[in-house]
């Protein structure tokens, strides 16, 4: 027997990446972190972390961290809503905006904690196939008239983006929430941050795990109009955001200088992996994050995926169509992704 | 018009205590924290937390904590699970066993939260009244027959604790699970921890805010049979708990010599605290928590939290019955405690 609701016996739970023990060599382009060490000054943060702070509740809204986001953004801080990890402001919009009467519709492929996400609520989910140029589908999602809809944008796997028009669009003409996840938005060319203002309906979310290097410290954070934020709050954990992250991240965040000139980088290491790539003859889709969905011109990407396994390189292989003849790779540092390339070229020799 | 579902806009959010900035004067004994600074070990590994780390994603179990609380609790670390403060594994519980039709049953008054998570669940909800003495109300608890009861042990806010031969007859009665909330328990003469070896629907929540003085870190766990915690780590957020949480967690729990010591001088302050109140006209609730629940002799419990928050000194008042002649008082250091008296005292006189 069971002492679970059906719908969590049935639920097949998001499985992450492979993590190997830190003491490996393995190189590690399987879970899109960034290459680069965080800020010093987000380092200098944290070792500085007052004992008494430690001891106390933290702030509900971790407004150091809130401040000093909504200083970077100009936005006011009424604007921003913290969370642990990005993750958790998406649970808290399918907590307070899916139920069974109440649907979630998202192209796909996609993140796939969507839906599990929308499992667990019971949610009807309508997943709307991308074409096979990752255009996003926005008749389809709007005719959809789903209570919630969700665009990662980049999307993951694809390193797509979809323009502010098509968004602007979507915004228009969906009956709920439109929900941008910008996970990834540092390393592409344009944010949807000002539709905020033009849509009630409109909530952004952002990460500091890739842009910033901190995915140990679980630290997201929500952009929309104080009433939906208002809403989402109502299913917050009370303090859902530790002392410590709150203080390191509005460090991170307020160290510009150094999130700007690590996206630089990666973005030289991404063009470069990419001509590469192409030059092998992989099919490379046009990313805007720190990652890129490629192709085999064989199609056999679990071949390729467990050649680089062996020989010590982590990427991603999903086994479900349409990506189990694709894979995603995160850009490395330029010494990791040679090596990716000459892992890859030693493999076409076999 | 809302975006939202209907029950959560219907919901009252759950309203943490008072937090005066830091940098205040004001003696804070309305949110249970510890009065003493969190151990000097666990400080250190704060200091000392790689940035290669931060830099990954956490370990979804957060290992290093799971084993070292494994190690001092002398149970398997597979019967561990950790969370981001026991709110998330309350969090955790009622996701994956309340629904529309799985109710929840608990005694009240107790922690607020309980309500509210059963509300975002949309769960009708079975609130057993304690009587004045705060015995468990095992007899209606089982026949609620609820697929999730929660029983908080010590309670809050009471401060009593139900022996383990009732919560015993409880596990062995009700058809779903027994949530033992024990985020008090170091205070206490007994854990029920055995419980959980005997009974596979039992589970036993933690948490290192209030004895070990880590309330701002969020970092709970639970107790259970790996079967029952395979199910709740289902709608478990992939990375909830970061990894300066997992390490400082770490090195908090394995130093068991200053929990004991700082537990053993609360429980010294709370016996002189709970003997002062009594001299005073008082009633106080026998308790085996950090905190008191005191009723003044005339009943005015109102007018002497206002009249101690002008003085500077912040206590928990509830305003609904039968909560609302009482107060719920945090155990201070002897000095803050001998300053509550003496206020006290001032007020007596006016």
């Amino acid at each position: 027997m069971s002492y679970l609701r059906p719908v969590i016996d049935q639920l097949n739970a998001y499985e992450p990446g492979e993590q190997p023990p830190l003491s490996s060599d393995v190189i590690k382009l399987n879970t899109n972190e960034n290459p680069y060490l965080p800020s010093n000054t987000a380092m200098k943060a944290l070792k500085m972390v007052d004992p008494d702070r430690l001891r106390r509740y933290p702030q509900p809204l971790a407004d150091e961290f809130r401040q000093s986001a909504a200083r970077v953004l100009k936005v006011d801080p009424e604007w921003i809503l913290v969370g642990n990890g990005s993750d958790d402001l998406l649970t808290m919009l399918f907590r307070s905006m899916a139920d069974t009467e109440r649907s979630v519709a998202y192209p796909v492929p996609t993140y796939v904690l969507y839906r599990t996400l929308a499992e667990i609520q019971g949610a009807p989910v309508v997943e709307v196939p991308f074409d096979d140029d990752y255009t996003l589908p926005v008749d389809t999602l709007a005719r959809a008239g789903a209570s919630l809809t969700l665009v990662a944008n980049p999307n993951s796997p694809s390193g797509t983006r979809a323009p502010n028009t098509a968004l602007a669009e979507l915004a228009a003409r969906v009956p709920g929430v439109l929900a941008i996840d910008e996970a990834y938005v540092a390393f592409a060319a344009e944010t949807a941050l000002a539709l905020v203002q033009r849509f009630p309906n409109v909530i952004i979310l952002r990460t500091l795990s890739k842009s910033h290097s901190l995915a140990g410290l679980r630290l997201g954070f929500a952009i929309a109009q104080p009433a939906l934020l208002d809403g989402l709050a109502k299913v917050k954990d009370s303090y859902n955001v530790d002392v410590v992250a709150a203080l390191v991240g509005a460090a991170a965040i307020l160290d510009t200088e150094h999130t700007l000139a690590t996206v630089e980088r990666i973005r030289r290491s991404r063009a470069r992996l990419s001509a590469a790539l192409g030059a092998l003859g992989f099919r490379v889709w046009p990313s805007e994050a720190n990652f890129l969905l490629i192709r085999p011109a064989d199609g056999n990407a679990k071949g390729l995926y467990g050649f680089l396994k062996t020989n010590g390189i982590l990427v991603r292989y999903f086994q479900t169509p349409p990506l189990n003849d694709k894979l995603r790779i995160t850009v490395g540092t330029d010494r990791q992704n040679d090596r990716l390339i000459a892992a890859i070229s030693a493999h076409g020799l076999q």
